[in-house]
């Protein structure tokens, strides 16, 4: 892609309010823009790092043998009664009528809504398990919507819900899933610490945490070196516990502030299917509830986290698998202008790499300050001086080197 | 994909409520389930088709050279005070107070959103033109809310928006946007009219708007078989016409009763940007209003429009295109059982061909009557009269041709 046709152009000063990296950075280098306080509009650069980040979590949570859907965001007040979350989670839900009279609910999570579909096409344990998830908007009404956009009112979730017959089936599909989130967040390259944690509105169960170590966070986490245990600060402190060891080895667990939550899962037994007569009948024509679990990971969160772990002074630092570009080709004027740095771009988009092609008619310099806020892992220079060769240079180092294209197109498919 | 393995398994009775083809067959089939009068989950066969129709929009539409991005779906009060369509569009607009009284409104569109992002980046003709779009969903107080999946109270739609520095730019991008429209249509196999339309609590303007002929559609719509004119039922009444004749070869246009609606095209001018102080500095650094348009599809309404022009008495009749899978792989119990299918479901897949296998243990009669009913466009048998060879059905015909497996991957890849 043409820089010159990306919109919008940097910026050179980030937003007054802003204290967090992500929104300095991300609203500066045009990946985001605010439209009022927690509600950002993902701009072409986000948008391809989020579309990167959902593909990896498809990828992942496909092996699981789940089935993508997409569920509705407006909701009627009665199914929220089902369970008496509407007044249990009065707090964080927007709520309103229309102008009938009649109530309704924005979706900040899809329990109650994957349930009733699920009873609606099930009677015996043949059906089970059943597991479906889906990309889509969650709001929620947040007082304190803050830190860009890592904790908004209206952000992107990969949610997923399962259903299965009996206590042991659930929990063998709890660790798969379990497994596939650790499997996301390393690809991503993300450094995760799996916490138990308190269930709020969802569970008087614990659930399981996805916690990366990072400034700008709003979690304070304890954890294990050895052994991988965790707990989060509100469940240590509500247990009154007053030294905090790991469970399993005995040694003092250590604590950290400012931990990002990145994904949630949560085992609900079969309290939701009772309250909503989600009952299936198994081998010998007895009446059961089924046993439910969700798990999520906000994908839009994902972006602002990974900023947070991965940027130095003069701007983001992406890796490969979730930059909005493999690479990003820096032209300086030749005599012969263009002509090199069109055969170069044209090469490696033969070759199925992504290049974002700074063609802009401005200084060297404006155009190196560019390419390190954005953060593309590699850069690529064309100049008089890189005769027959390009300049190599990784985004987080200063060390550069000089390839042939058949070299740069090796190392890149590599 | 395993039969047996999607969810749900299909109804053997429609709705008691459905009154139209797509809402009978789509949820007959297992395509999509009602949570509310409007509001419709897409299951995983629904959104495979939602996920394909989406994917020939954003090719066509990448074409245009517009960019994607995805916008916030909860609009602050005052951003549609600006225009007065806070006030305008009351009726069709979901708007409510939070805990605090803030005031917010649904999306029903994106007109403001998109200027509100313009405004802060541009200053410039050099910064022109912007062309974004997104998919997203749509929210609206929809009195009538009826006809399966046509017309809901939140559904999906792509909308696109641009702005230009000159009419003349902005003409000639809405032309290739009209263009990259009947390319859209056409590869989904849709015959449409274009029509001219009142532009409602959008604009003034006429706007155009994209008709496929079909039962089950809601509008009536005037259009020459000779010339490329059309025009809708309400402006053709609006105007008082008496006799309605083509403006160019003055024919008599022929009346066609329920049309679908499945795009529409609107030309604003600069009313919005004056409104909004859209502004960019010209060549010769005067300040000037931009050009302004928007451009959606229903992507959803596409689907369901698509089932009211292609289904018979058994079920829908998808095309290539758009179909959930290519070809749909019946066993018929052999006594090697199961063998002869998996090696043909494991072929196909090796080739890229996307298989839904019945693999259940069912009759024969139970799997040609859900074949029928889901409408994949080929059909594969195998069974112990088809020997070496597959027996091929298009789901249209009832002819039947036997192939070898060869042939066959030859066949549903050329």
């Amino acid at each position: 892609m043409l820089q010159s046709e990306i919109f919008p152009k940097t910026g050179k000063e980030p937003p007054r309010e802003a204290e967090s990296a992500n929104h300095k950075l991300l609203v500066r280098a045009g990946f985001i823009d605010q439209l009022m306080t927690g509600s950002w509009t993902l701009l072409p650069l986000g948008w391809r790092v989020v579309e990167k980040i959902n593909a990896i979590i498809r990828e992942e949570i496909n092996k699981t043998g789940a089935q993508e859907v997409l569920m509705p965001l407006l909701h009627p007040k009665a199914i929220w009664n089902e369970t008496g979350r509407w007044e249990k989670a009065k707090e964080i839900m927007y709520q309103f009528k229309d102008h009938r009279g009649k109530e309704y609910a924005l979706s900040f999570t899809h329990e109650e809504i994957f349930l009733d579909i699920v009873r609606k096409h099930i009677t015996s344990y043949q059906d089970l398990p059943i597991a479906l998830y889906h990309f889509s908007t969650k709001f929620r009404n947040e007082p304190r919507a803050r830190s860009g956009i890592l904790r908004g009112r209206e952000f992107m979730m990969k949610d997923l819900y399962s259903v299965h017959a009996t206590e042991e089936e659930f929990w063998k599909y709890y660790e798969k899933v379990r497994q596939a989130y650790l499997r996301i967040f390393k690809r991503m390259g993300f450094d995760v610490k799996i916490t138990e944690a308190e269930g709020g509105v969802f569970t008087d169960n614990n659930t399981h945490e996805f916690q990366v170590l990072a400034e700008g966070g709003e979690d304070t986490i304890y954890y294990c070196k050895k052994c991988n245990w965790g707990a989060n600060k509100e469940l240590v402190t509500n247990k009154k516990l007053l030294t905090i060891k790991c469970p399993a080895c005995k040694s003092p667990a250590i604590k950290k502030s400012k931990a990002i939550e990145v994904g949630n899962i949560f085992p609900f037994g079969t309290w939701y299917s009772e309250r909503m007569h989600v009952y299936y009948q198994d081998k010998f024509g007895k009446k059961k509830p089924v046993w439910f679990g969700s798990y999520g990971i906000g994908s839009t969160r994902l972006m602002g986290a990974w900023v947070e772990v991965s940027h130095d002074q003069k701007g983001i630092v992406w890796n490969k698998e979730i930059s909005p570009f493999d690479v990003h080709l820096i032209e300086l004027k030749t005599k012969k202008e263009g002509y090199k740095a069109k055969k170069v771009y044209e090469k490696l988009n033969e070759n199925g790499i992504n290049v974002l092609w700074d063609n802009r008619d401005i200084s060297a310099g404006e155009k190196f300050t560019d390419c390190d806020l954005i953060g593309i892992p590699i850069r690529l220079v064309v100049s008089e001086k890189t005769g027959n060769k390009l300049e190599w240079k990784k985004r987080e180092s200063d060390k550069v080197y000089f390839f042939t294209l058949h070299k740069v197109i090796e190392k890149l498919l590599g």
